[in-house]
């Protein structure tokens, strides 16, 4: 589209809305809609609006693991549809609040004194949305507790982690979050982690709490040990989604953060986007402007693009909102449809330099969403020009990108915040949450499952089980070379001859498992033994 | 393909090749390619396998800017096309070495004694390899200097990094990386530095250094204020490639990392792929396998997933190496092509955690490279099942993912490295860097310049400029209240109204600019004022 600047003006005056309660403004106009496209998505937007009332009422809202979608409760339980529910939220919002206050108080402490450091050992939901708001309000050196987080099953990371933490970890206080209670990463981190308590002669359990589902596993673990809290996740939130239940309120809480800002920006931005007035509720702004771009079908990519360096880690956080309740294959009527939106992105304008060379002249296969934040810092800015601030630069990098990328016809959205603020966090989680649930219904799937995550998982237990049977052979088989090949056959699973290969390379490689490589001509050919 | 599992360990073998003198393995087995895919490009092949020896030889490889592309040189500077180049890396390279050690001795200090940290300030080519490196070789509390980075204009993001250097200001070495010399968030980070050693007392000079083109405003301002030290960037190398040029090596050398290996595994690397043998070629091997999975055109987005903590910001680094070269409008012959791939990732298993659900059910728009590390950790490891380390989980989830993906046919490859040590770092970033060389060959652009990236540069200084109009105005028209339709209309740009409007909301946000805005129904209509 060739507008002269003036038309870009009217076009600007017509799609950009400013959100006075949620000091949010969204800017519609560098994206190459009609005036035609909102009202003929009529139909299909007052779907996606009755579904989306029907699940803040407690229907099936996931209906595959016959299950509420409840995270809008969080910030508001009164909406929640049964008062034991209510109840249950207001309680742990209020638990946090006290056990936090008593954790700053130094009344609840560790073996060394007051804790000084959170350990969160979570991955994916249990550690995304911790990661990112640490980063987006914590205050180095300033803050309560400083956040620190496992979350990988990496050894050499795990060691990493506590070479930092050093020799405060009897001031640590560890969370241990997982809604199931079984995932293996956390697991092996709790279980790496107790490993070193014991070694630094501590106990655990005095310095551990766990985020989790009555009755799990680790739930069972931590009222065995006689952890020092427990903390209720539930049936109803799912892992992306729970940012605002104890998985994120409890480390923000305790790191020294609003929680009550955070809960309001959320709440807040859910009233916005309860109505059904399409050109004022920035979440279906959103979403019929990711169907625009996509024809409804991800065909494009979603560059997201924060100049503020606390927001950097928003498009992690978003990578797994929207790809993992959007990507998915079937539709709700079963039909194949192979959905989902790619996502990525890390903060303008160090971006500039890297990859927006090919943003503008490249691949056309992307929109952008930048998300300018109006307050430059705390306090005032020195002048790097007269009368001009880093600050200004900042600023006049993200409209030139915004303007060199739609003179080449490259499209793009801008989301405005007053300031990175717990209240405007907040806003911005409930703003995606909703955006995202408003387009899993207007391209009809169930943005609330993951089945494609179970079989990766699957396929790693079988090759878990496959090294156990490859360590037997060679318990039983010491000082013999033998190749993959051999070894397969004799564990009688020929079939998993590279498995096999794979698993004893990986073991060679590491001194103390006992497995001496030695190649050959051809690599996969390679013998193993056992010393 | 549904292959059987004897069929795909053919495949794995016919497609599976060490690289012993690099630590290295390459698997393609995973790729849906014929075996007639190599050959059929073999006349592409040739051309690209002589484009790079002539650019190797000091080729005008880069015709746009006249320039030679010499970053292989950097670590064989006996291949260098003159004398005194050769000469001038071998110099530069000692230099820093006895510069790092005199810091290490504390024979070159900060005003309160010897060097803590390294505070590297640069953007883009001049920040991502510094900061890859210290990321995948830096060891929490043991590193001679601790490292960080201010690598934006962000106010905000720069008071943070501030705040965690605290009192250690005066031990604390300040980096300038700016080829040019002229970089406006350099430049920026530079002056905020600055004006925080005046704050404290601190002559800025006496602990600086620089790396930057002889000559440059940066190299005459070093020269002029008395900086520690200058080290020089050249012509020939660019900012994507200049990881092993004084940019990357510099912080490195003073982090402690050993550059000399650092060097040693990029020549060990540039040796392998020279030959002309393009099944035992790993770089030639992946841009194929890049050229087959996006048909020559990028159609696939290039997901990088290290299984390994440390490798964790390598896909950051890829991005830009890879989306900045390959992302061109323009072929070598002027047709326009729109060229490029997307690059992101983070690392597995924390990525199945979160958006892996949508590359193995979703949208089947991309390929993944694994990056496997055999090595799971320094030392041993405790057991987290009998006989089972979180080291094998790690291989299994990634193993498992692989499996996963391939069922549904979603493609990726595999590279092995033994460990993350400063060899492996150097053969990765050689690997990648000659991939992408032969990528541009094969699809015939030109890899070493980034025409798109000025006018973003461009855009943002007439955004500057109109901002300094703007102040003006108010300057001249105290206590008026005016909109921004007014203000564009006075200073005689009404076309830039909508510039105008976002200038005077961004000066308004923040306190101390002296402006006031009066929201009116109409956002666009608001007015401001003043102070």
């Amino acid at each position: 589209m060739n507008l002269s600047k003036q038309q870009l003006w009217e076009k600007f005056q017509k799609n950009y809305t400013e959100y006075p309660s949620l000091g949010l403004a969204v800017d519609l106009s560098r994206m190459n809609f009609k005036d035609s496209f909102f009202p003929s998505m009529e139909k299909r937007v007052e779907k996606a609006f009755r579904a989306m009332a029907d699940l803040e009422k407690g229907a099936i809202a996931n209906p595959d693991e016959h299950r509420m979608v409840g995270h809008y409760w969080l910030r508001n339980p009164a909406l929640a549809p049964e008062p034991s529910i209510t109840k249950e939220i207001e309680v742990t919002i209020q638990s946090i609040k006290t056990f936090s206050g008593q954790v700053h108080a130094g009344e609840i402490h560790g073996k060394g004194g007051p804790f000084k450091n959170l350990l969160l050992i979570g991955i994916g939901g249990s550690a995304l949305g911790p990661e990112f708001v640490a980063h987006a309000l914590g205050k180095p050196k300033a803050d309560k507790l400083r956040f620190y987080a496992l979350d990988n099953t990496d050894p050499d990371g795990i060691d990493q982690v506590f070479a930092e933490i050093g020799p405060e970890l009897s001031q640590t206080l560890c969370i241990v979050v997982s809604k199931s209670g079984g995932t293996k990463e956390t697991r092996n981190g709790m279980l790496e982690t107790k490993a070193v308590y014991r070694t630094s002669n501590l106990n655990f359990a005095e310095h551990a709490v766990a985020v989790t589902q009555e009755g799990s596993e680790l739930d069972k673990l931590a009222t065995a040990e006689h952890w020092i809290r427990r903390f209720p996740m539930w049936d109803w939130v799912g892992g992306r989604t729970s940012e605002l239940s104890a998985v994120g309120l409890l480390p923000a809480a305790l790191q020294g953060i609003n929680i009550s800002d955070l809960l309001e920006g959320a709440k807040a931005c859910d009233i916005a986007t309860r109505t059904d007035n399409v050109t004022c509720n920035p979440s279906m702004q959103l979403s019929l402007a990711w169907y625009r771009a996509g024809n409804g079908k991800g065909d494009k990519n979603m560059v997201i693009l924060p100049y503020k360096d606390r927001l950097e880690l928003f498009s992690k956080y978003l990578q797994q909102l929207i790809m993992e309740s959007l990507g998915k294959e079937k539709d709700i009527t079963g039909r194949t449809v192979e959905q989902g939106i790619c996502v990525f992105g890390n903060k303008g304008s160090s971006d500039q330099h890297s990859y927006i060379q090919q943003l503008r002249d490249g691949l056309n296969n992307f929109f952008v969403t930048f998300i300018e934040v109006l307050q430059d810092r705390e306090g005032s800015s020195p002048e790097v020009d007269p009368k001009i601030t880093s600050g200004d630069y900042l600023e006049g990098f993200l409209l030139g990108t915004r303007q060199a990328l739609f003179e080449k016809n490259r499209e793009s959205l801008t989301l405005t915040i007053d300031r990175v603020s717990p209240f405007s966090v907040g806003v911005l989680i409930a703003l995606f949450e909703r955006a995202v649930g408003f387009y899993a219904s207007l391209v009809e799937i169930n943005a609330y499952h993951q089945p494609g995550v179970e079989a990766g998982k699957k396929a790693a237990s079988i090759v878990i089980q496959l090294q156990k049977e490859v360590l037997e052979y060679f318990g039983a088989n010491k000082a013999k070379t033998s190749t993959a090949a051999q070894i397969s056959a004799a564990i009688k699973k020929p079939d998993e001859v590279e498995t096999v290969f794979k698993i004893c390379t990986h073991l060679a490689a590491n001194k103390g498992r006992g497995i001496v490589r030695t190649p050959t001509q051809s690599p996969t050919a390679a013998t193993f033994m056992s010393i």
